[in-house]
C-alpha cells in the first residue's frame, strides 16, 4: 500500500500581498508580484482587478504559475488590481478562505487582502453573529468587511479607522474599493509593508523582491499604524494618533530569520546581510573547531556564510537539496519519515566522509528533520556533527500569523536541556543565538521587535484559548469541500 | 475562425432541490436525487451532508454525474443531506451563486436550497446593506439567512417564519441546520416539493421522479404556505395562518407543459398524461387535414400522441434528436444559427417528402428554431406543415424562476396577430392552445395556475423594473471569474 | 462503500468514419461529421487533417464534444480530413489503440480508420512479426498498413490492393496519404460507406445523418469491393475483380435492426422506415390483445410505431428514458444492477397500472435489463406484459464489428426454449420476429445479408478461436496504462 | 496583449533511466529513482513495470510528481521496472516519443529507455522503411527495436548484439523483456550507466543520487560497451570483443561541468568535487582582484567555492534564484527577454553596491541570459565585473544527446575574439578555463574524454547534415497533436 505524505515540518507564514493603481495591465504586474512572493505562501492565490469601478476577482487553489495563464489574466482588466498568495494547514486549505475577499455592501464594492492574524476575532465574530452577521468563511478578513459595514457613515476611510480601532493583533492589509487602493499596517508593524513607484504607477507589497522583479523602485515601508489611499489624486497617508506607537513596535524577528527572501528588504535591512550578521554572531557565540561550516540549503545559506568568515574554517558543500520536490510525496503506508528528508536532501559523502563538519541551519521547530540528517551523515562516516542555529530556541506559539507546531511539540519544550536536546538530536555539540545576541544584530533598538515565540513576551494580549484554528472551530462555510461544526 | 455558441433558445428554469433526512448513505442518495432531476439545472450543483451536525458540502459547475465521483461522495458523510442544482444563464453562472449555500451564524449552521425567484430581493438587500450587511452572492437565498439572522431569537422556526414574513415571491425551499431537515413551500404553491419515504428515512425533492430513482414512495406534496421539520422525532407540520391561501394558488402551468419530465407527478397529476390532455384538446381546437403528426422530440411527444388519437391522424417520427448534443457547439464564425438546429434536429427526409405533416411542439419562445426548422421541411420536399403549440403565446415575463428571453424577443410580441406569426415561422397554418382550453385540461380550478407569461396577470406584484439580472447589476461577490460592479 | 459501475448491457460497434476532400474547414467539417455519428462510438475520437501534404494528428479518449475545442481545431490546418469515433470494451479501451493511425514508411504518411474487424488478424500479425515486424498497438489497422508497406512497390494503389487481397474480414476504410483521401470496403460491403458532396468537396461517411449535417447531398454509396481514390483530378473509382461479388454480399441487418440512427440511410433504405416494416412484420407474425403498445425508448419507437399501426391497438409512453445518464454511474458496492436499469429508465406508473401493455424493443441481448424492468412493470401493477423483439433471437458471435457478449450469455443460448426464456422474463407472452420475416422487409434479395448472430452462417471464414481480444491476447502496446502479455 | 514564454537558454540532455529487478514496489522504486534524476529532463516521464512477464507502461508529458500519483503506481504492478525522464524541444515534445517505449514482436514484449543519440539514425530509418517497417515515433529508441526485430534468432542476446553493431553514436540503455532486466552502454561511454544493490534487487540508473534516494549501494558504472542482463540466475555482464575500446572512451565532459547533480558519482568522480578543482583551476589560469567571487546559482556554486578557496577571495551571495520559477512565464507581447532573466534571478543590490565582483558561471552558451544580468548589474551600482567560466567556450555542436544552440547562436562563434565577447557582454574582465586545464582536473587520461562541443574532435562520425530534428524533419507520427510530413 502507498500513501501520499505532504511535507509540513516548517514553520508556516500566512500570506504575500501585492496592490497597483494606475498601471495599463494590472493583473499582468499583480501576477508578477505574486510570483517574486510565493515563498509567502504556496497554497492559493487570487488576483482583483478594479475596472473603471468594476471589480473582477479570479482566486484558486495553486501556485501562481498554476493558478493564472494568458486567457486568465486577459480577462482580469483595469488599471487597479490587489493580488494574495496563501499559505494554509491542510485542514482549513479550502478555496474559501483563499483571498482577496470581494463583498459587496451598502458603500459599493470592496476587496480585502491581509498578512497577519487578528488575536480578537472569535470575540468579534461572536459579537457580529450575535447582532445578525452571517459568515460565509473563516477569515479574519471577513470580519474587518463585517465591520466597516457597521460604522455608521458612507465615508471609506471613517469606515475603515471604525473597523482599524476594533481589531486587535498583527495586519498587513492591501484594500481596493470602487476607487482607491489602500494599504495598512498594523500600529505594531508585524508584518512589513511596502510602497513602490513604477513610471507614474504606485505599488504595494510584502516584500520588496516583489518590487524588484516588476521593476518598481522602493519608495519606503508603510509605517506601522499607517493608512494610505491611493487614487487618481496621488498617494494619501492617514495615521490616527491612536496608532501611533512610535516608540514601540514589534517587528516579526522570524522574517529576517527565516521567511523573506535574501534578496528583500525587510524592516529597513537587506535580509541577506542580517542573516550573515546572525551567523558571524553565532561563530562569537558559539566557536568550535572543525574541518568545514555546511550550510542547510537554502535558508542557511546567508548565516553558513557568516559563520564561516568569522571563524575562518572554510565553507563546504555536504548537503544538496532537491528543488523539483513538490509538496506532496507518496512513500509504503508503513514508512516513516526519513525517506521524506531524503527526497529533499542529498548528502555529498565524498565530502563530509571522515571530516569534523559545523551545520549551520536557520531554525529547529520540532527536530525530526534535523535528528535523521545527523543519523545519515553518522552512517556516511561524518567524524564529528556540530550543529549551530542561528536563531534562540523557540518555546512559545505565535498568534501574529506564523505557523509554528502545538508546544508541546517544539522540541526545546519537549527537552529540559539544551544537552537533552542534543542528545535526542545526535550532535556532538549545539549552539543557538541567545536573543540578545540575534537582537545586537537588528539596526532598531530591541524593544522595536517582538521576541513572543523566543521570549514568550506577547506584544498584544491575545483572546484565551486562541488558536490558528479557532474560527474553523466553530464556524462553517463554503468551499470546494468544507466542514461546519455547531459552536454547541 | 471558429467560435463555441452556447444553445440558449429554450425556457430555462433556476433549480431542482433533493432532500434526505436519516439515511445512512445520504450523500449517495442525494445523488441520486439529482440525477434524477438533472433536467431541472444542468449548470452546477451541490450537496451539504451533515454528520452529527457538522456541515459539508461540495459543489462545482457542471452535470451530476461529472462533479460526484466515488472518492467524492466518501467524503460527505452522514445521514442528513440537501443537494440542489441549478440553471443560471450564462453571465451569472458562477460557482459562488452555486447551491446548496452554507452559512454559519450566531444560531449555528445553516444551508439551504432553493426553487424560485423573490420579487422583492432588491429592496430586501438594499435594507440589509444599509443597516450594515454585506453580500458574497448575488443570490436571493444569501437574502434568505441575512433575514433569518436578523430575527431576534435563537429559535429555528421563529427565525424561519421571520424571514419567510419578509420575503415575497415563489420559493420553494430545502434547508438543514445542525439538527433538522427543513422543507418550505411558499404560501401560493408555485414550484412543487415533495415529501417521501424510502424505510425509515425521509426525503423532500421538486418531483417525484426523484423518489421513483431512489426507491421513495411519495407521501404528499408539501402544501403551499407549509413548513415541515424532519428531525428525529419525525416530521413536524406547521403552516402559519397568514401564509394559507387556500382558496388562491399560483402553480406554475410551465411545470406541466414544458419543465417536469413526463414520469413527475406534480401539483397532483402524471405530466404525461396531462400532455396528452393538452394534446387532444389542440386537436379540439385547431383541427387540419393532413398525412402524419410529428411530434418534435422528446418534448413534444406526449402532446402528439394526444393529438394523434383525437384526431385519428397517425403519428409519425420526422424529426429525430441527436441526444449527444452537449450544452456548446463549435461552428465557424460567421455561420447563422442555423447549423445549431441542425446538430440538435435532423429530418427524415424518406417520410416527410411530399407528405401534409402536423408538427406539435410544446412552446415556441423567439421562434427561431421553428422558423429554421420549418424551412428544412420545406427544402426535403414536405408538402404542408401545419404547427400546433400545446399551449398559448408567451407574451410575459416571468418573476417567478423561469427565464424566458426579454419580452421584446418573444415572438408573440414581436408579430401583432398569429397570421403575421404564422408568415414568420413559413407555415401553412398555426395553431395554439387556448388559455382556457389549457386550464381545462388541469386538475384543480382555473384560479389555482399561474398565467403570468400568457396572460399577464402577477399573482404577486414584483418590484419595480426586477429582472433576472438585478441582483447582479448593482452587486459585487466572490467566485472563480466574477464581476462587481458599483451601484452608483 | 461506493463502487462506480460501467453500463455494458448493449452490443457495440466499433466504429464510426468520416472523411473529407477540398473543404477549406476540413478539420471543422469531420468534426460535424463524427458528432452526428457519435452513436457509432463513444469511447474514443480523432482526426488526422492534410495541409499541402503535412499530417497532423489529434486523438484522445472521450466524446467528440470533450475531445475537440476551437484551439485544438484550428490548429489541425489543411483542406483533406480523417475522423473515426471509436468503441472498445474497458479491457482494451486505451489511447494506444484510438484512431484514426498515422503511420510514417518509405511511402510517405499515411492515415487509416477503420470499421468491422479482419478476421485474420492473428495469422498475419505472426506472419509480419516472424518477418521482422514491431506492433505498438492491437488494432487491426496497424496490421493493414504493415502489408501496404511491405507491397514492393511505390504506388499508393498497387500498395493498397496488396494489402486488401491479404487481409479478411469485414472493413470499411477511410485512408489519406499526402495526396489522397481514400475509401475502401470490403467485397461483402459488411459495413456501410457512403460517399457525399458538399460544394466542390468530396465527402466520406459511414452514415448518411453526417452528410445531413455537414449539408453534403449523398452521391450515392461506396460498392462492396470498390477502392475510391479522391485526389486533385476527382473521384477515381477501382474495383479489382477478385473484390467484386456482385450476386453476394453480407449487408449486417443488425445495423438496420438496431445500430444506425433512423435517419440515415443504410444500404439502400432509410433505417426508421425499415424498423416501422420490422415492427409490422412482428405485429403480424406474433398478435396479442393488449391496451397498448409500448416502446422501449428510444431504439424501440420505431418497431413500436410499426406495431402500433398494423394491430390497431394505440402506442403509448409506458417507460421513459433519462437521457443524462453518462457512461458511469455510482452505487453502494454490494448492490444488484437493478439500480442501474432504474438510473436509466423510469415507468409512467399512472399510465400502465392496470393494463395489458405490448413492451416493443429492438433487441434481447443478455436478457438482465428486460426481467428488471418487468419485475419493475409487475410492482408497479401492470396487469400483463407482453414482450416483443423485432429481431431473431441472438444466438452466435459476431467476428465482423460487433460486440455481443460471449455466445454463454446470450439469453438464447442460455435456455433451451422460447418458453424458457419468456419463464426467465417474467412475461406473459414473448415473440420474436422470424429471420424470414426480416430479411422479407429488407431491400435486397436475402443472399446479399450477413445471417451469422442468428443463423450461424459466416460469410467469411474466421481465424480458429478468434475472438475480440484476440490480439490483445497476446500482444503489448504503449498507451495510457497499457498491458503487454507474451505469447508464450 | 499578453503571451506565454518558455525558458530555453540552457543546454539540454535528453533522459534520465532507471531500472529495477527483484523489487516488490518495483513502480513505486522507479517513481522515487526517477524523482531524483528529475534534473536530468522534465517535459515526460514513464514507467514500465513487469508482472510475471506482463508489462504495462504508464507514461505521459509532466514532471515525476505530476505524472504519478498513488493509484497510477498502484497499478502498476510487478518486482521489475524500467523507468525514463525526458527533455525535448518544444517541436517534438511529445506524448508519442516519450519513453519507454514498449513494443510486442516475435520474441515477445520488450520496453526500451535510452539516454544519447544515434549518429546514422536517418540512414538506419531509410533502410528500414524501404525494406518495410512502418514508423509510429521518431526516437532512435524505436529503430533499435526493429533492428532486433530484424535479427534472424529467438535469441534475446544475439537479437540485441545485431542492433548494437548496427547503431552508431551515443546511448544508455535500460530495457526490460519478459524475463529480464537489461543495462546497455555504448562502446565510447559517452553517458553515465551504474549498478546498484537495494536488498536482493539489483538496479541500474544514470546517476548515483538515484541509488542515494532509493537507499542503494553503488556497485560499479557498468563499463563502456558492456551488456547486462539481470534475471532470477543474478547478474550476467557481456562485453562483445568489437565493443571493447579499453584505451580510448569518450565521457561526456559537460556532465561534470553541468548535468550532472554535485551530489552524483560520475565517471569515478564526485562531481560537486570536480566542479570545485574547475573552480581552483580558474583561479589560477584567470587570476583578478576583487571584494567578492558571486556564483550564479545553483549549478555555479561548486566552481565558485573552488576558485574563492584557491584565491582567498571570500565568496559573497550576490544573486539569488527563485526556485518557484516554472517552466513557462507570461510576459506582455512586445517585451524582450530581459524580465525572465529577472524573474529567475534577483541581484543582492545592498551586497554588490560599489564592488568589484568574479562572477563564476559553469558555462555560456547564447550569451544573453549573462549580458542582461551584468546589465542589470551595472545599474544598480557595481564597481567591475569579472566573469569566469568553468569550461571552455563551446563552438561546436553535440551530436551524442546534448542539446546545445545551433552553432550560429553560440556566443564563442559570433564573435571573433574574446574580447569581443567580453565587449558584448560588458563584464571589465572575461576568463575561460582552458581545455588543458579541464581534462587536467579529471580523474582518467584525456582520452578518455569528448572534446567535441569544445573542440570540435568527434569521437564517432556523424551523417551528413544529421541535426536533433533530422529525424521529425521527414517524420510522420501519432501522439497528442502531431505533425508528419512527407519526406520529398
Amino acid at each position: 500500500m502507498l500513501k501520499t505524505i505532504t511535507y509540513n515540518d516548517e514553520p508556516k507564514e500566512y500570506c504575500g500581498l501585492f496592490g497597483v493603481y494606475g498601471y495599463k495591465h494590472a493583473s499582468w504586474l499583480t501576477y508578477l508580484g505574486l510570483y517574486a512572493q510565493q515563498h509567502r505562501g504556496q497554497e492559493a492565490c487570487g488576483i482583483v482587478t478594479n475596472d473603471k469601478g468594476i471589480l473582477t476577482i479570479h482566486k484558486e487553489m495553486g501556485l501562481v504559475s498554476d493558478v493564472f495563464n494568458e486567457q486568465g489574466l486577459s480577462k482580469l482588466k483595469g488599471d487597479m488590481a490587489v493580488g494574495h498568495v496563501r499559505y494554509s494547514t491542510t485542514g482549513s486549505s479550502v478555496l474559501k478562505n483563499a483571498q482577496p475577499l470581494l463583498i459587496d455592501y451598502a458603500k459599493g464594492s470592496v476587496c480585502i487582502a491581509h498578512n497577519g492574524n487578528l488575536v480578537n476575532s472569535l470575540e468579534l465574530r461572536q459579537y457580529l453573529e450575535n447582532t445578525g452577521s452571517i459568515f460565509q468563511t473563516t477569515t479574519d478578513s471577513e470580519i474587518i468587511i463585517h465591520l466597516m459595514a457597521r460604522a455608521k457613515t458612507r465615508d471609506l476611510q471613517e469606515s475603515l479607522i471604525y473597523a482599524l480601532r476594533r481589531i486587535k493583533g498583527a495586519y498587513s492589509l492591501v484594500m481596493m474599493d470602487n476607487y482607491n487602493l489602500i494599504g495598512v499596517r498594523d500600529a505594531l508593524g508585524f508584518r512589513p509593508l511596502c510602497l513602490g513607484k513604477i513610471g507614474k504607477a504606485w505599488c504595494l507589497a510584502s516584500e520588496t523582491c516583489a518590487f524588484d522583479l516588476v521593476g518598481a523602485r522602493l519608495i519606503r515601508e508603510i509605517e506601522p499604524g499607517e493608512i494610505v489611499f491611493i487614487n487618481k489624486n496621488g498617494v494619501r497617508s492617514v495615521r490616527p494618533k491612536e496608532f501611533d506607537f512610535r516608540n514601540r513596535h514589534a517587528f516579526c524577528t522570524f522574517e529576517h530569520v527565516y521567511f523573506s527572501r535574501p534578496d528583500s528588504v525587510v524592516f529597513g535591512e537587506n535580509v541577506h546581510l542580517v542573516r550573515r550578521k546572525l551567523g558571524s554572531q553565532l561563530a562569537k557565540e558559539h566557536p568550535v573547531d572543525a574541518d568545514f561550516v555546511v550550510p542547510v540549503p537554502d535558508s542557511g545559506f546567508s548565516a553558513a556564510m557568516g559563520y564561516s568568515a568569522a571563524s575562518g574554517i572554510p565553507l563546504e558543500m555536504g548537503i544538496i537539496r532537491n528543488h523539483y520536490v513538490g509538496r506532496t510525496f507518496i512513500q509504503p503506508a508503513q514508512d516513516s519519515r526519513e525517506l521524506g528528508v531524503r527526497v529533499k536532501f542529498n548528502l555529498l559523502k565524498d565530502v563530509v566522509r571522515k571530516k569534523r563538519i559545523i551545520i549551520v541551519d536557520d531554525s529547529i521547530v520540532r527536530g525530526t528533520t534535523s535528528k535523521i540528517r545527523v543519523r545519515n551523515l553518522r552512517r556516511v562516516g561524518v567524524k564529528e556533527v556540530h550543529l549551530r542555529i542561528s536563531c534562540p530556541p523557540h518555546r512559545f506559539p505565535c498568534f501574529y500569523g506564523i505557523d509554528f507546531h502545538r508546544s508541546s511539540e517544539l522540541i526545546a519544550n519537549r527537552y529540559e536541556s539544551l544537552d537533552k536536546i542534543r542528545q535526542y538530536l545526535g550532535v556532538d555539540s549545539l549552539g543557538y543565538l541567545s536573543l540578545e545576541g540575534m537582537l545586537g544584530c537588528l539596526r532598531y533598538p530591541k524593544n522595536n521587535y517582538c521576541t513572543a515565540c523566543w521570549a514568550g513576551k506577547y506584544p498584544v494580549k491575545a483572546e484565551k484559548k486562541h488558536s490558528k484554528f479557532s474560527l474553523e472551530l466553530r464556524c462553517c462555510g463554503q468551499g470546494e469541500m468544507q466542514n461546519a461544526k455547531t459552536h454547541l
